[in-house]
Formats: structure tokens, sequence, C-alpha cells
């Protein structure tokens, strides 16, 4: 079994060795420089390790690694633009470094090379690899309108919330873990069993984003905190401080009686208050409770277990 | 052989049962509204038209005939949103009817919709179909890359103007041929005079869209003429002004001494009075028989030749 050291190297060489022409630089520019900001790579991480764990090269498996990374870092371009952000991953956004319309061009380019770097696999496994990636790509796309339409709403649920952020985030990274048991030629069975590992896994690693987005510190997260509070993001925190607050302060958060500064620390303070801080941590264990139940469903080894134990509670504590 | 009517019919009813699905309406609403807006539906009449050249059913292309048509939707749309254009076919565009982030999660929506039409063939050219479909979408954001980056330069010139457009109309029609030959089962050599005929076609295709563009009538084109003066961008029209213009116009235009409306009236002035409005077309019977000569070297009979003829006698004299 590989370790998740030999993984990260294999990955980095790999976005390394990325096959992005040189020229437009107007347009391949842009996707170096979003491609080489790092990040946690975490869905090429959970593809190798799912394919490690079913013995043979996983050298073969990049490609669909370095795509689900590629369609990622797509759209978190087209997101940065979406919002307005100034920052990600402790530089300026395409955006701002560049322009607008670089960063939507740049952002098409990437979803072009994340389907040819997909594509790179046996000719045998092809037609359920671009169905994979391109009904999970949909769904990834359906969650952010969701997000967006939820915005504007005042009624948004828990459990609409749960499903959104479920397709937002969680699919993709259960798409690796299914992605890389398929390129490794592994069982129906571990790519079902994996699928939900990963799906659990995302909705913890979603509120845990949440949480830093909110408590998190901007130096090591890498961006602004409080834009969710901003923007009234119905995300866990803000959905149970409406139902629970009965101080009036979410109310006139709503009502827009603060100013940008104010209204981040009032609503921070409600959620201190209600202990949401607290609770949500809870409910993050709750999730990574149930991708670790689905880890222990495969009957997957000790060995081959490990790294994605390892794995889920480091996510589950992270601070970036 | 089949009709250009009875092709038609096909593509329409094809459009009419996309599988886009009914929710979230924010993010398929777009995609339909824009699906539906009609057009030339160039790229899949080329494609099936090539398609019924090499006999047999023609309705097995239809998916790859509708995913070319939705992938240049999508540049259209994305386009739209980069020009702040207000109108496309007599509507508003989807960023004025809608917003603009709705534009850009729509659009990206509508490439991985097109990546999905497009592998839904058999499986032995699956690989080939995806590596010609990924190839020249990039090509086509190669172009439009370069087009933007021509709108701040001074000294483009007329190689480059064309070997862009290549890019950003060209090779799309090229592989909409080349595409209906793979799917019906054609020759390689086949393949090859019909990417060629698509090659010449769309460089016609694209300084006739350049005409319309400065010459057409607003009502029959669908959107508002002189956009093009408007952005300096550097076409055939504009590059051969500034290289032959004597009455200092262009130098004034370019330097920002006229307000929109006389920039439009002066610098359409100077291209009347160079005859360029009447070169522009013997240019364009150029490429159309560039176009004409690759379709006699197939060695298709006379009534397979005889649609893709009509179609290029047909667009090189269109007003819309």
């Amino acid at each position: 079994m590989v370790s998740l050291k030999e993984i990260s190297a294999l990955i980095d060489q790999g976005i390394a060795n990325l096959p992005i022409p040189a020229k437009p630089e107007g347009l391949y520019g842009p996707i170096r420089y979003t491609m080489e900001s790092g990040g946690k790579r975490l869905r090429p991480t959970l593809l190798l390790t799912c394919a490690a764990a079913c013995g043979g090269d996983i050298k073969k498996s990049l490609p669909q690694a370095l795509g689900l990374e590629m369609f990622h870092n797509f759209t978190l371009l087209h997101d940065d633009v979406m919002d307005n952000a100034e920052v990600r991953r402790g530089r300026p956004t395409v955006h701002r470094r560049w322009n607008r319309n670089t960063a939507i061009l740049s952002g098409d380019a990437m979803l072009t090379l994340a389907s040819q770097l997909m594509g790179d696999c046996d000719k045998a496994i092809l037609p359920e690899v671009m169905s994979i990636f391109n009904k999970t790509a949909l769904e990834v796309y359906e969650g952010q309108q969701l997000d967006m339409d939820y915005e504007s709403r005042l009624d948004v649920t828990i459990p609409e919330y749960i499903d959104m952020i479920r397709l937002k985030t969680s699919v993709l990274l259960a798409c690796a873990c299914r992605m890389g048991v398929l390129t490794a030629g592994g069982s129906e069975k571990l790519m079902d069993d994996l699928y939900e590992y990963g799906e659990s896994l995302g909705i913890a690693f979603q509120l845990q984003d949440d949480y830093l987005d909110t408590f998190g510190d901007p130096l090591v997260f890498g961006k602004e905190t409080g834009g969710d509070i901003l923007n009234e993001k119905k995300t866990w925190l803000w959905i149970s401080a409406c139902n629970e607050d009965e101080s009036g302060v979410m109310q006139e958060a709503i009502a827009g009686k603060y100013n940008e500064d104010d209204k981040v620390k009032n609503v921070r303070e409600v959620y201190r208050r209600l202990e949401l801080d607290k609770r949500i941590v809870d409910l993050i264990g709750v999730y990574s409770n149930m991708a670790l139940d689905a880890l222990s469903r495969t009957g997957l080894g000790h060995e081959e277990k490990e790294i994605l134990t390892g794995l889920t509670r480091s996510l589950a504590t992270r601070v970036n």
C-alpha cells in the first residue's frame, strides 16, 4: 500500500506536467496560475487512495485524478467570478489578476481540459468514466444553482440545505472515490460503498467549510471570513440561528439594519450564544462517523482503510 | 439521399426532445430558452448532411449533431456575457433576461450536456468522437482569446485575422463534417476532405458574418449592427481600411475622436469608399469556391454533393 506522502508527490508531479499549451497565454496562463496555486488536492487524493485500496499501479488512475482536480478548480474559478471574490488560496482571484472575461473563458477551457483528462483511460471503461463524470458535473451545477436560489429565500430548511451541499460538494468527492475504484478495476460493491463514504465525508467537509468561513482565521483559511454571513448564505449555522434566535438580531440582519462589519460581528455573536459553533462541530462528527461506517462496510483490509480513516479524521479537524 | 428539409425536421424534433431536466429551473430554464430560440442550425445540418452522404440511417448521428449545436449555443451564451450583448436572435440575451451569474452557470451546464450528447455513440468510436470534440472546443476558445487579444492590438495582419477566424468559427464547422462521416462509418479520406470543406466554408461564413455586422439589416440580422466597429474588432474590413485609408478617419476613430453613432457611420463610409463592401463579397466567393473544390475531391456522387453545394451557395448569399 502506498503512503499518503507518495500519493501527494504523484499528484504534485502530475500537476506540474499537465499538458497545458503555452499559447495563447491569455487563455492558458490563468489555468496554470490556478492549477499551481496549491489547495488541499482532496479530490485527486481520494481518487488515488481508493485506487490504491484496490491494489495495482495507481499511476494508471492519475489522469482521472488530475481531471477531477481540474474540474474542481474550474468550478472555483467561475464561482469566484459569480461571487466577485477577491482572494483565493491567499492570492488574487483570476478575474482580479486578469479580468472577468479571461476568467470566464479560461474556466471554459478548464472544463474541456478536465474532460480530456477524464477520457485518458482504457477504452473498455471510457463510457462509464465519461458518464459518471458528466452526471456528477451536472449535479455540482445544480447544487450551485440551489445555493444561489437559497440566497433570496427565507424559508430554506435544514434538509434542503443538506441536499444542496450534497450536490454542490459531496457528489464530487463521492465521484472521486467511485472513479478511483473504477479505474483500478475494483468491484461494483466497492464503488458503491466508497461512493457512500465520499458522500458523507463531503457533507462533513462542507459543514467544516461553513464553520471556517465564519470562525476560521483568515490568514490560515486563505480568504476573508464572514462572506457567508454577508451574502446571507443559508448555511446550517444561519438556518439554525434563524430558527432559534429570540434576540431579534437575525431579523435585523435580514432587514439590512447593520453595516457590513456589524452584520458579521452580530450574527457571529448569535451563533456563539446559541452554541452553534460547538453544535456544528458535533454534526461534523456525526457525518464523519457515517463516512467511517461506510468504510467499515467495504471489507477492505486494515492497511487499505487506514489512509482513508486518517484522511477523514484530519478533514474533520482541519483549519483551512 | 434525404433532403435538407428532412434533415431540418429531424434536428427540430431532436432539439424539442432534448433530455434537459426540469429542475432547478434557474439552471435549466435558460438552456431551454437558448436552444429553442432558433438560429440556422448550421452545425447539426452539416453533420447530418455529411452523415447522409455516407449512406445509412442518419438518426444514429443525431446525438452528435445536437451535441455540437449545444456546444455552439454555449459559446454564444458566454460570448454574450463577455461582450455584454443585449440581443441574440431577436430576443434578450440570457444575462439580460435573467442575470450574469445565471448565464455563466447555465453555459457551464450546456458544455457538460454537449459532452454527454457527444458521448452517446457506438463504444468503438467513442474515443475518437471525444478526442475530436475536445480538441475542437479548445481551438474555439483559442480563437475567442485571440479575438479578444486583437481588440487591443493595432498591428493585426490579415493572415493573423484569417487564422483567428479559422479557430473561432471554421474548426467547429469542419468538426461537424468530420463527425458526420465518423458517426456514419465513412472513410478517413472522406473525413479529411470534408474537414477541409468545412474549414473553407467556415472562413467564408465568418467573413459573411463580419459583412452583415457592418452592412446587414438589424431587423433581418437579429441583432444590432456596427458592434464590430464600436469594439474595434480587427476584422478583414477594419484591417484593410487601416492599411488603405488616407483620409485620417480610421486614425481618428482609433483615437476616440467620435461618439458611438459617428464612429460607426464614418468607418462604414470609409469601408464603402474603399469598396471593401464589394471586395469582401469577392473574398467570400474565393473561400466558397475553395470549399466547393474540397467537395469535388471527395469523389461523392452528384446527389450527395448537391445538398452541400446548395448549402455553400446559400450561406455565401445569406442576409442573416
